[in-house]
């Protein structure tokens, strides 16, 4: 068995676990390296992986014997294997944050469960503290990610739209990872203000703001990456915001270590927006992985303590409705001392 | 108020349901045109959206008056805004298929209700019947489908990798509509015998098999449809799969209309095929709309009657595991009297 399936097991007898069921496809990758349709289940000697005649082959294809997992053709299982599966299971979890109401009703019916319990974000928890490999993979993304921008900057002129160079982005992605981690953010100008803008016709100003939201993924694993730069000059009103955000995002990089709070991280963001008459409007960062966002997350209601080997994202950001926004945003490595950049892209002032 | 969220009501009326809580997004953007992260409350007089600060320009920029509803940030509401929002309701309807066993919990504890009823796809039957805008956007998209197949025939030589042939679609698609509906397909050789393959690096050979399962989306709302073709001839084992999936592509198609069962459907098209000594390993087909994949589906385990309006796919697939496979098809307009292909490119041996 793999050490992320013992681990996990392991886990599971410490919360008096004898069956889990795992539904979330992510977890599933994650666990299995399988990425299909189907459902992997812990039994109290089993692992078990069910999916349908389409994915059969493919799995067959991804597992070997050293994996030690079972796999079902979902026609093949019938109402009797269903219940026989947590026969002698006292308490058997599953995801509670990703399983439907209606799943788990039908899990419980299905699977004949006494007790089906929640089991707060178990595996989540586990993809939280990254190994090696999971590290070195983020961190191609992050430098393909600094390339990219370097090539983007000198790519972009007045007149092209914001999707041109979201477009130009995903084709750089395409051609040297798999392709983009989340919807490329291309906003200039006033659009910049919306945190969350989509990539629209508008075309770039002689003299103008730029915000680029971007990553990409390399064997499943993403990176992501902000900066707000600036097309002929920077102008006066822009510019005590920038130095804001530039200064928190450089201090709490230091901040960023091994049993430090997110709450306490984001309230430091937050008070220093504060006292210059700004508001902190979105989270300060969340894990990055296999998903873009995943936990931690880094906010004021989140209450997690970073740990050695996680990886998250630092991007505070402040918007004025209607005028500009600024963001800053590195991809970085906790370490027992503080933190580690995995994107390296110049924060000073960038004028194109 | 518009005249879905209007019927929408009426509907909760005859169920007595006084209350509705919609969380999916994709139902919220039917019902109000909103896409940001939100959720929609139908309280007894009035239409909540609740979002957060990132989007509050964004969604004010969508509505207008005539539309009802009343849009909050959410750091706004308190603990007693959410406990008075349903007070004098005695069900409140939530979506059981899309709201984790998680959620169900918290809306229970936050909004104070007794009564929070399941609704069984209230919304997602609503949209099954489409409109007439509905139908003219799908039909622009199976258009745009048919030129880029046209295209694409014409772009396939020898060398080239099923990576290379699906980027292409995807860049007909970007500047012919808004992007693909789905990840496209291209399985070749070997690989076209897996339902659902990736594309690879396999390159196209001069003697070849190719599966393409394309759609785009226009105004929001999708297409679908697959083809199986040849490269420099159709050998001789191919033909009498290729001639029962088409047979029965075409003979479904007069049976798709107002009032069959889908359940039947699929039966016909199975057992045709076990006659025959093959298997269908995937459902018959599936609803099209602002989903690529939604209600009604097509399976031997659904049980719901066509109705006219409903857009559909129709694709029967034959698969040899290890060697080929062979899968048509349309999308397609159920009426009382029959359906309306909307996607028409040619199903007879293509040969290229």
């Amino acid at each position: 068995m793999n050490s992320k399936l013992q681990w996990l097991r392991n886990k599971m007898s410490s919360l008096d676990l004898q069956g889990l069921i795992i539904s979330n496809p992510v977890n599933i990758k994650y666990l299995t390296n399988i990425d299909a349709e189907g459902i992997l289940l812990l039994t109290r000697k089993e692992n078990i992986y069910i999916t349908d005649a389409r994915y059969i082959e493919h799995v067959h294809s991804i597992l070997t014997l050293f994996d030690e997992i079972i796999v079902y053709d979902m026609n093949d299982v019938s109402k009797e294997d269903y219940e026989n599966f947590f026969m002698f299971c006292e308490n058997v979890g599953f995801e509670e944050n990703y399983v439907t109401y209606a799943k788990y009703k039908e899990y419980i019916r299905k699977y004949k469960i006494n007790s089906l319990v929640e089991t707060e974000h178990i595996i989540e928890k586990q993809r939280m503290i990254k190994d090696e490999e999971e590290i070195s993979n983020i961190r191609k993304a992050c430098e393909i990610t600094d390339n990219c921008f370097s090539y983007i900057l000198k790519y972009i002129k007045p007149g092209m739209t914001e999707k041109q160079i979201a477009d130009e982005i995903e084709k750089y992605y395409k051609q040297n990872a798999e392709g983009t981690s989340f919807e490329t953010i291309v906003a200039s100008g006033e659009n910049s203000s919306k945190p969350h803008a989509v990539p629209t016709d508008r075309k770039i100003q002689d003299i103008d703001i730029i915000t680029i939201d971007m990553g990409c993924k390399v064997n499943g694993y993403c990176s992501d990456m902000t900066r707000t730069f600036f097309v002929g000059e920077v102008p006066e009103y822009v510019k005590p915001i920038y130095d804001l955000v530039l200064k928190n995002q450089e201090q709490t990089i230091e901040e960023f270590k091994d049993g430090v709070s997110t709450r306490q991280l984001t309230k430091m963001v937050e008070n220093d927006f504060k006292l210059n008459g700004y508001d902190l409007v979105h989270a300060l960062g969340h894990g990055v992985g296999m998903e873009i966002h995943e936990t931690p997350f880094i906010n004021y209601k989140s209450d997690t303590l970073l740990k050695e080997n996680m990886v998250v994202t630092n991007e505070p950001g402040i918007y004025i409705p209607g005028k500009f926004g600024v963001r800053i945003e590195d991809t970085i490595q906790i370490t027992k001392f503080g933190s580690i950049k995995l994107t390296n892209s110049e924060k000073n002032y960038i004028i194109i």
